[in-house]
């Protein structure tokens, strides 16, 4: 993996990296605490559709992450969003969402279509990632989570069902159309967001997936507004969900 | 208002008291950090039906709000409740509630009436009880949370609606048969806690009395389990709203 830049401000050290993977480079971003040493409690971020590695709602929780709980957090550019190219089968799907969100059609389908085209490959380089970033000193092999929203947690879901390294998730504001099969093998504690007034996702169907994890521990936290408006204080909540089985 | 007994341990001060009322005595218990002066946020607790001031439920809960907060937290009996006399209506009304638990039957309408008849005596009752503890030294007139589940949140709910000293309310383990004109009505901040394998209340009809609240920040927590299996981490964030609401 080759470290491309380094900057460092509030007390959070920020590298890019470009990891070799196939036929590319997946590019994604480091954030450690400033001064970090050894091996620490790493968590991975998953961002939502249309965004990328440094999303302004990725940054800012990555950095909470890093500052107050002194873990590891890492993000990458999934398959087809930030500076990665995107296939005839991603354009042709990104399409037919636009249409649909124009003319009020049915996104749930053609969601649950991409998403399961992404996880095909965001989850084999997830696992590079983590083999990848567990070399480095600062971050060590150490307890993992995962945190994913929307399409974060669509991708996230498959991912976290088959690597044992993921020890607690949040994820949240997806349908059970989504990975369902997947979403019943995961076992780890998982904090489930729900926002009510969600324009794309029916709360009913957020339900009917919180339902379907196979976790001794999950617990769900619903919240008025719409799919980008979860408020401040969840991620207060994430940081202490975390800190709880990571920690 | 008579303070009967006064004890201390794990830094918490516990005090019995006897308030005069109409025609007979409130009996509370309030707890306090050791060594409190002055005034101090204050959180009320309404216990469950078939309950007291000092289930293990409110006294645990009761000790880390003192201990964690600093705040002022009392619990009275509810009427026909702990050390209070029950009188022939509630009597009939309690039969009623054995009687169709031990056959299967709906206790739904027979709970709503119940907790609209004691709601009629307890909403007084605590009316009374802020202004006798307002007047102590070390409580004094501060900002008020609530914090009642099951039947301790059927009697808050008119409570919270009518009383401008309530700022956050913790609540839950009820549906929306209960008090529904009342539930939207409140404005304050609520925290509301569902078990979604409650034996008494159908999780379909808490997330109607959820969507009731006309609060503005309103959160829900859902957690796997029957009605008395609130998992310990819900304490935690109670702890939380209510200081980041009162504190």
């Amino acid at each position: 993996m080759l470290l491309t830049s380094r900057t460092s401000s509030d007390g959070v050290t920020e590298q890019l990296f470009s990891l070799p993977f196939t036929f590319g480079e997946i590019p994604g971003v480091l954030w450690t605490p400033d001064g970090a040493a050894g091996p620490r409690p790493l968590i991975l971020m998953g961002h939502g559709g249309g965004q990328h590695k440094k999303a302004p709602g990725i940054v800012a929780r990555a950095r909470r992450f890093a500052a107050e709980c002194g873990f590891a957090v890492v993000a990458v550019d999934a398959p087809a969003h930030g500076d990665r190219p995107s296939a005839a089968e991603h354009d042709r799907i990104i399409a037919e969402l636009r249409t649909r969100a124009r003319n009020g059609g049915d996104l749930v389908p053609v969601l649950t279509e991409f998403h399961a085209l992404l996880a095909g490959q965001a989850v084999p380089e997830w696992r590079a990632v983590l083999d990848a970033v567990g070399d480095l000193d600062h971050v060590g092999v150490g307890p993992v989570g995962y945190w994913g929203m929307s399409m974060g947690c669509g991708l996230g879901i498959p991912f976290i069902a088959d690597e044992p390294r993921i020890r607690a998730a949040v994820l949240g504001l997806l349908g059970s159309a989504d990975m369902a099969e997947a979403a019943a093998r995961i076992t780890v504690p998982v904090e489930f967001l729900v926002q009510c007034n969600d324009e794309t996702v029916p709360r009913a169907t957020s339900l009917a997936l919180f339902d379907l994890f196979a976790s001794t521990e999950k617990t769900l936290h619903a919240n008025p507004g719409r799919h980008g408006e979860i408020p401040r204080f969840e991620l207060g909540s994430a940081v202490r969900f975390f800190t709880r089985h990571l920690g």
